[in-house]
């Protein structure tokens, strides 16, 4: 299989605009600096730069934020090409970050009307999906029409042709209209995936059962498509259960918090990276633990998105 | 398999306004005469003339036209139990029929704020699918949410309980945004259910694609779920194909059209009928097409239902 | 002033379908039968059957019901020129009519996205209103926008113009939003216009004050423009009070009733035909009531509306 | 006339996010400082500076920024007890300013959804509204319901009770659906306003007739309410008409320019101080051409409103 991209992305790229005086409330936040922001654009940037032939699949407004955040893509070596500028006026996503201490923060997001959620499934490029080993897609996407038909649009490409499917759940509590509306498209994506990556809540989000248990989400998911499914924990670390039944531990590196932003982001990023270089799941467990403790020392969560070599570093400064 | 329900079918039951005074256009009609329309409620109607045992999912105006609607329905033996009313003011959708005509009719429909089409997902009932062989999904209850959801959590329900899914296109040019979203939810169920019904247009709307082609639908679609796919040709009669490889044609039966209304529906409901009663496909084709035969002779679509005993009269008739 | 028509009315005109067999609740009626409604098309259509030069000014279905109701306008002798077509799908409004009794009777209305409501203010054209004596607005057209803007321009050429602007405030608990925003735009309105016709019920939801009491209403009104103020009070009769202190007590006359729908509106043109008449108010409250008796004992409202001649009779019969 | 407040200003209350590094297009901007910002908001903090007695109505959003606007305004001396908090997860409005350089600078405004566009007729209370001198209404609140009923009705309550309607017809592109709907309701407001205070610009959104002649405007106001109309001419300064026929002519004085911002703010709240204290009109012109010249040297709209001192010192200096 020889294809020109390793990955493509598709969702939301936002704009963060991160407190320059932070161990404060938001509201003594003077200032605050901008960043390219937004999941699977943290994880397109975090891809290139770990070395991937990554392209975006997107949505951008016709203004200043939206061509500040396609030049930086664009500069940091993620092909933007098949991307497309909104023309009915919508904006693009802020999130404002509140940095009261390392263990102690939250964000305020503007999404109302967002240039991502627009995107149409007529304007998803079937070649660029065609043309890449593996597909990312961000359960943010699914939020609302059209850019929730644009992603099942980008999901029945990718099974067609061989594409490798890694569903990003990535909850925000904007845009959906209820818990079950949430369990219906998360759980309509999971079971069409490759590869299965979210925090143990999102999970719990998707079952919407109460039982919050991984062994009855994986024997769930692997009824269906899934590989691979990896539940994150938070300090506690993560687990990966294939469908051979092993079930790897990653464990966490120890670092100086900034903020916990992008933590998700740079982890996602680094074990992609892993799996596409053909690494088992125990190394790419490694990988993005080790890319997650570099990034939440740091002041973005785009910016800081670390190279290869930082991160093998770090995995053998602490085997 | 011993269940309660030989169907269950979910989505819109409505109300049909039919001109009393026919053969003339719509704006010189004085009186309509109203009957419960909506293609699931027909084929629910039509099931149950049929003897077979059949529930209903879906929502109702709190308003004299969902009294009426419901108690009709329940009235010819359809258990309603799990239908909800409405709460928020949506009302009944109409359908004004206009019959220049026997070859010459039209249809006006009110499909704004309906009842029907904000069914929740919450408000689906697991156990009537789990309880029932087969679930008749129709095609225009996926035209928005939420009614949308609660179809795809019905349909992931019955997939997980081994109910037969049978997709009704059922295609209504109202509530959809775009051909591209009609395309994707079309395709979505259709992949996922065992029998798709259709006529070729609807498969067209459904590939957005130009080709129209029934050897590329069915290839298509073998890819997924389905084990059967019933392409209507309209008066040049319809094929079925089967997984196994085989086409059976159906033909039509001659009558005294009055209006070409409701044909649709006392076909499936003929149909499903026969697969019910494990009959084999050939049979069910005669089956649909005769009692479409006997419905469009009639004033109504609902009230017009015929009982087996008519059907087989004219299948023998034709033999 | 010698202007072209006695009286343009602006708003909704709609289409009545009235339960053909009656003294029973709706979900037992077969048959409907319809009629033009509205009630400034019926104040409309009552003014031209009394020889008034009658024009309308409003947004009509691109189907068989706005054809139907415009053609049926045009034949009794309404000016339809200024009228326009909706563009956008918009349906024609609906309201079923259930006769339980003479006494008791109730109405279902379909006002969802009905293109009277999308009458743009640039739709609006102002050699018509000039052209007026009278301008009759009708206040359902303020529940929503833009038909509420198109009203307010009409409304500011109508003053500009010294055409004398009537009020009649004609609520429906349909598209407004809340109590505040009636009572602001109906005060607004009210406010501005030179006769104000209304229930005892529709001045207290321009009050929103818990009042109700005349004397209040008319000391508030006679701030602003109005010269003239009719409180109906059902069978108790209704009173005209106008600036210089005068207040006329108006009786009803004695019926056959077979339902109550289209009172009001056969009164507004019975009232407003005397007063361009140059008769004065006890006479043109003797009109008003005359003519709502007449309407009340037959089967529509619109086709019902009488001539001056058995408005004349019947007020000489009781006097 | 003793009342409690100079002045009452109802509208909106939203954040500035100043870019940090100017004389650069926003997209190579980094960081941005925030301040409060919205005429109204501007005006009410110009006036407390001014030493006046004023209060706010308003609605704030329910997180950091609608916190800081609140803590910000209260701690200029802004009474704040009559705003209200949005319940419905409405956002502060935003406007990042671009500054490339001092003749040439933009904005980006967020204003989808919005907390201030939500203040429902019922939160404007009466009483600050009958116990000031003047109230400020800003065109902007207009644009859309429920705002615009809440202007209305606070635009009532201060004709019923003889305080001072000061209209600024602050256009600004967002939320309204078409110029003729802008067009009905500025002049609607004007026509009901004491003094009307605009660009010239913004007088032709209001007349909407192509004409664009002051004359005419005045001509036209002079026929309904207003005493006092001031329309703005940009750096060829403003002229102020009266009803007794005067015409003042009011001229800029030269500035170190920063940016444009913030300039018809500073004007308005000078103007609307010196009317207060009795000064006459060339008086006020001076006073706001002044207080204009001071903001447009600074960073910020509001932070930047002068004492009366500081315009006092600029008027002498320039005698």
């Amino acid at each position: 299989m020889e294809r020109k991209y390793d990955l493509v992305a598709i969702g939301r790229a936002a704009l963060d605009l991160n407190a320059v005086e932070y161990n404060r409330p938001m509201e003594e936040t003077e200032t605050f600096k901008k960043y390219v922001g937004g999941s699977p654009a943290n994880i397109a940037i975090g891809s290139a730069k770990l070395g991937q032939s990554v392209a975006f699949i997107g949505k951008f407004s016709d203004d200043q934020h939206g061509n500040y955040i396609r030049s930086y893509m664009e500069k940091v070596g993620v092909d933007m090409q098949y991307t497309v500028t909104d023309q009915e006026g919508h904006k693009s996503g802020l999130t404002f970050t509140e940095i009261k201490s390392p263990s102690e923060s939250s964000i305020l997001m503007y999404r109302e009307e967002v240039a991502d959620l627009y995107l149409r499934p007529e304007e998803v490029n079937p070649e660029v999906i065609r043309n890449a080993k593996t597909l990312l897609i961000s359960g943010t996407a699914l939020a609302q029409s059209p850019s929730r038909e644009a992603v099942l649009k980008a999901l029945s490409i990718a099974q067609k042709s061989d594409t490798r499917i890694i569903f990003e759940i990535d909850y925000r509590p904007y845009n959906w209209k209820s818990a079950e509306e949430i369990s219906v498209y998360y759980s309509l994506v999971a079971e069409q995936s490759d590869v299965v990556i979210g925090t143990r809540d999102e999970y719990d989000m998707m079952e919407n059962d109460g039982i919050s248990d991984n062994n009855a989400t994986v024997k769930r998911l692997f009824d269906y498509r899934p590989q691979l499914v990896v539940v994150k924990h938070g300090v506690q670390g993560s687990y990966a259960y294939d469908r051979s039944g092993a079930i790897h531990e990653g464990r966490i590196y120890a670092s100086k918090v900034l903020k916990t932003f992008g933590a998700g982001d740079s982890y996602a990023a680094a074990f992609i990276y892993a799996l596409n270089q053909g690494k088992d799941v125990p190394s790419a467990l490694k990988y993005g633990a080790a890319s997650a403790s570099i990034v939440i020392s740091q002041h973005s969560s785009s910016e800081a998105m670390p190279t290869v070599e930082k991160i093998e570093q770090l995995i053998a400064d602490n085997e």
